[in-house]
């Protein structure tokens, strides 16, 4: 099992990375004694394979515990759902003592993380992600989030769990889908980090597919201690943090204008492939450059199922989106691996030519 | 104009009181140059009245700036609210460099900052409270709330606003009812903050009635200073500021028993009449000073006006309050002017008589 400490204010925490770890952690959480109440938020799949083993892992906690199963998708990452949440913790009284975990994939962890930071104005969670793009991504950093209307991630609140704990068992039951998912996010750290974790993540991208129990421990291990990295220089995402927003511009806007028909994954391939060509587009990026990455993206492309965007719906979410002020559009480029710019702002009319080159290459 | 700077994390901010002070928040705001589009969110009552101030006031200012009337009370403290905020921020696309103007009493100050808190992870807010209960309490101390069915304030978070701007001008307008809201809690600081300002508050009762510019003035400096004092030291209500909680169990299970038919005023000077006969009752606050401060509540108790209060409701109301632990009732108490002792557990038995000698107080 391997360790990362994310150091952050009021409170540090860890996160544990390994495969089997699960059954351990009741031990973790009473080792901790911080809370008593406990609530489990669960992903309805999740729930429905691994019934037996959380029925296990907690079945001789001594104090209240509660399940709520909560049937999820994008959609439903809403008031709604954030409504069930509160509701199970007033009608069972929980007190700021309480302690929520979640488990399942990246919209379980927003939305409990919310649920949490706004309980009473604050009390404990711990993550348990079950997909490979929670574990590499949504679980670490404490950026919570529901969605509202149309608009994603749009209400939400910066706050840390108390513990995060990622075991890779999950993911043997995780769908080819699921796991491109989180694959998206990768080669955005792939990106993001060094030419060393590029050409690593390059040599082992079929082990990675294979679940090898190595090559995955080590990509979750250096996703997670890059962005914890980042996330203690810059919690509140005031700078520096926004490079981990690379490709997430467009992702986000497919994401929606697709009307969540699309997964994540593959919104953030289609993401970077527009980001890459608005780099060269505008000349931060060169020729040569760009296609190199785009021969290592071309492997994935195979993943990325986007019907007909609509450029100009593109754009106007675009201009709506959160990260950006005065309904410019702001956006994180790349100079090169491990080279990003930031706070990039780009013509309409270049944004357009690099979502149509990126249409023709998917094609 | 007086000024009280309070010192918290991330940023300190000020607070100003004084009369015909609004007028210059649009120099304030530009001043501080924070911000650049402001969402008002104005409660109706107030607007009614003051329409023609504001347009004065923000009529010039040379940006983004949109208005949100809100017919408000403890009833629509609700999600439903909020929506309407979030809503409005959202169809007018206001990004991150945005500022939400808070105009109106409490309820207004802590359903806009939690939405401040909320929208994008956190936007700036100012409060401008107008009513006598939300300059001294709550537009200080960053507690924002909303209230979730039945439970009140149980969905908020800590989140401080860059300016307070008090302007003891709106209390012109502001009828008996809503004055009795603040001087409950002036009554408590008289209780909490020392002998002196006790005796102060004593002695000027009936030109603080009268609205005397000199003692409204300091009596409000004095409690938001005190106030201030406190949130400082304590900003997220671990320890020490749970003494601004004098009297607020039982208040808070008197508002909701009574459906919210009752002013907040009205249920803290109810509240703190039950604290001191509990206290008393358990034998920390002597009988001779019970009787005194007793005498120093008497003139004020024509003003409560509870009907029937069932008590085992109160007792029930009370466990569930977010400042509990484990289903039991903890009771901020005292044992003199400016000693108070917090985080003190009853027998049911006690709380019951303490509410019964309450009833015959008022009768």
């Amino acid at each position: 099992m391997k360790k990362i400490k994310v150091n952050v204010e009021p409170e540090s925490y860890e996160i544990f990375i390994g495969n089997g770890i699960f059954k351990n952690i009741s031990i973790e959480i009473k080792k901790r004694k911080l809370f008593r109440s406990i609530l489990i938020v669960i992903d309805k799949n999740v729930y429905d394979i691994y019934k037996k083993e959380i029925v296990t892992v907690f079945g001789n906690y001594n104090y209240k515990l509660e399940i709520l199963v909560l049937e999820i998708d994008e959609k439903r990452k809403s008031f709604e759902s954030l409504d069930k949440i509160y509701s199970k913790l007033i009608e069972n009284k929980y007190g700021r003592d309480s302690l929520i975990i979640a488990i399942g994939g990246g919209i379980i962890g927003d939305i409990v993380g919310y649920a949490a930071a706004t309980y009473m104005r604050g009390i404990q969670y711990v993550q348990i992600p079950t997909t490979l793009l929670a574990m590499v991504d949504s679980s670490v950093g404490g950026k919570t989030a529901v969605n509202f209307g149309e608009t994603k991630n749009v209400i939400g609140a910066f706050y840390q769990p108390r513990l995060v704990l990622i075991d890779t068992d999950f993911l043997k039951t995780l769908s080819t889908d699921e796991l491109v998912c989180g694959i998206g996010e990768i080669v955005k750290y792939a990106f993001i980090t060094d030419e060393q974790y590029y050409n690593y993540f390059k040599r082992n991208i079929d082990r990675l597919f294979g679940l090898d129990e190595k090559v995955i421990t080590k990509i979750i291990y250096q996703s997670v201690l890059f962005k914890a990295g980042v996330v203690e220089a810059d919690e509140k995402e005031t700078g520096i943090r926004k490079i981990l927003n690379f490709g997430h511009t467009f992702a986000h806007a497919f994401e929606v204008e697709q009307n969540h028909r699309i997964k994540h994954g593959q919104a953030v391939i289609a993401g970077i492939i527009c980001a890459l060509y608005l780099s060269e587009g505008i000349g931060i990026l060169d020729n040569i450059k760009l296609n190199e990455y785009l021969k290592f993206i071309y492997p994935m492309k195979k993943y990325i199922n986007i019907e007909e965007p609509d450029t100009k719906k593109l754009l106007d979410i675009m201009s709506r989106d959160k990260k950006n002020k005065d309904g410019k559009i702001k956006f994180v480029l790349l100079n090169g691996v491990g080279n990003i710019a930031i706070d990039i702002e780009a013509e309409r009319i270049q944004v357009e030519k690099a979502i149509n080159k990126m249409k023709k290459f998917v094609e």
